[in-house]
């Protein structure tokens, strides 16, 4: 089978690659080859079979058509611009989350008319909670609609209603995926709001400082890189009949305050690590994150086999194990 | 005020611009000025006020573009490729349903910002019940999820999501406005599936014999012709803070089975109109009208003011006050 990683240079595409390259195969079936392309070229890895890594601008002429002419198998699709600058840049946000996005079921749309119906790849497409948008109940259910605040969750929101309409009409094989907040992300910490989930634990357990701007008594909604690559894996090889036309899933995850978060934090590193901790309150925000979700009820992905940890802890014990500085050195 | 009728011709369309000549006013201020397109040219009607009656393919570079150029206080946008002819024709439904409601909104969006962020219209968008997919309950609430299971519903769903994001934006004052079933629509059958809703009442009101494909057990959602103008007037001069960031609204409407319009057309014209229904079971519409949802809470647009016939009774009269051929004529 042929792989195709759009989005392959990102925090999650990094994990997914390796994650291929090490099993080198999916659902049993060995990978023959693979294509793994970004913005910037992603990092060559080993992999027991031939991978392309390219540098590759989703938005370009012609791109998704040449991706899909190699008619890959399955497509990850990962790439995004994310929601603080899909909100500040009004036509790239659309450009790239929707336009882009649209351009490349379209390239699958004809690659299949022109293969007589034979091409229909397994498309696996990154959605997010971002969808969601307040007022909702305390735990959101799987019927629950869609009203997303920012242009991020709206373009996201709208990928889903076409991969949901082109998976019915049988172009290809969609699964969406509403991945939760990413936690606890490794490398330095970043410029998005919720940044703060990951570095109160990261920065502690690499003996750093860091700043929480949030209350202790926010309650989010978590999986691991590594639960993140198992959904990719495992929607690339579901029996998508099970999907029952709805192919948009909300992942499972783990609901905690940040105050459950230090403790887990202090469990696993002591005292020591949570003084590393310096509380500077920011108004802004917590405003913004009085409006994200706090807890699913991901009963529909979870029958269907999607895995997330089953508590914080676990989530910190994944970080030492996979991304601890210390581990990988 | 200027007003712009975007699908004009159409059933809905008509009665809109006639409802607009009649009051020569919208909440309370008079209309100065009105452009009336569609695919044909509207057909002229006595207004108090100037009104350009138009034929204008929306999809044609630039038509937008020049429509937005008037800068229309209210913009109604009623037009559609239907149902079957989106599922039909791939293209032309995306084509029309999405790429040019999106140039629409985009017109505005440069309009705005052309004018120093003046120019924020109201617009007033056509969605449907279609937006809605089965499984859902018996009874469809506020805050249910839009699985759609035809790309008219999903074309529609989309609109909703843009619609949202560039109001809250504040680029338009956007409403959203998911129409139930309309019935009973005025003269010749057409070959909408849904058609045989208005037909089995209006033939036999008009003489003339009607076909019911489907079981008389069949629940679905209605409401008139007049309701419908009055949602979109409504829509018009809503304070639009009261929808609290969320501007699509499901209507309220009648739930009837086929029986109870029955009934009700027994009470309003005898024994001898309710004769002239032929039963001609159809295993295919019984097949996809099995989809359709049958009844919905609809609180929001209630509480809003939108208001639709108490009963089916109601609807039937209607019709025979405002499109009954003897009294029309």
């Amino acid at each position: 089978m042929r792989v195709l990683v759009i989005g392959a240079a990102g925090m999650i595409g990094r994990k997914l690659c390796a994650a291929l390259a090490r099993d080198g195969a999916l659902g049993g079936r060995p990978i023959e080859s693979a294509h793994f392309v970004d913005l910037v070229a992603p990092a060559p890895l080993p992999a027991p079979f031939p991978a392309q890594c390219e540098a590759l601008d989703l938005c370009a002429e012609g791109a998704s058509e040449r991706l899909i002419a190699e008619r890959p198998d399955v497509v990850f699709l990962l790439a995004a611009v994310v929601s603080g600058e899909a909100e500040r840049d009004f036509d790239k946000g659309y450009a790239i989350n929707l336009d882009a996005t649209r351009r490349l079921f379209e390239a699958i749309r004809h690659e299949r008319e022109a293969s007589g119906g034979a091409y229909v790849p397994r498309l696996v497409f990154a959605s997010s909670i971002a969808v969601f948008g307040v007022p909702f109940p305390e735990t959101i259910g799987d019927d629950f609609h869609l009203t997303p605040l920012t242009s991020y969750g709206t373009q996201k929101a709208v990928c889903e209603l076409l991969l949901a309409d082109y998976s019915r009409r049988g172009i290809f094989e969609g699964v969406g995926l509403r991945l939760p907040t990413i936690c606890v992300r490794p490398g330095k910490p970043n410029t998005a709001v919720s940044g703060f989930f990951s570095s109160i634990i990261r920065e502690p357990l690499e003996g750093r400082e860091a700043i929480l701007p949030a209350p202790d008594t926010v309650r989010h909604w978590f999986a691991s890189p590594r639960a993140a690559v198992g959904f990719f894996l495992h929607a690339a090889v579901l029996d998508v009949k099970r999907l029952a036309g709805r192919p948009n899933l909300t992942l499972p995850g783990v609901s905690a305050t940040v105050a459950e978060q230090i403790e887990a934090l202090r469990r696993s590193a002591g005292d020591g690590a949570v003084r590393l901790i310096r509380h500077e309150p920011d108004a802004k925000v917590r405003e913004m994150i009085a409006g994200w979700p706090t807890r699913f009820d991901a009963r529909r992905a979870t029958a269907l086999g999607f895995a997330a940890e089953a508590d914080f802890d676990e989530i910190i014990r994944v970080y030492l194990e996979d991304d601890h500085v210390a581990a990988v050195a």
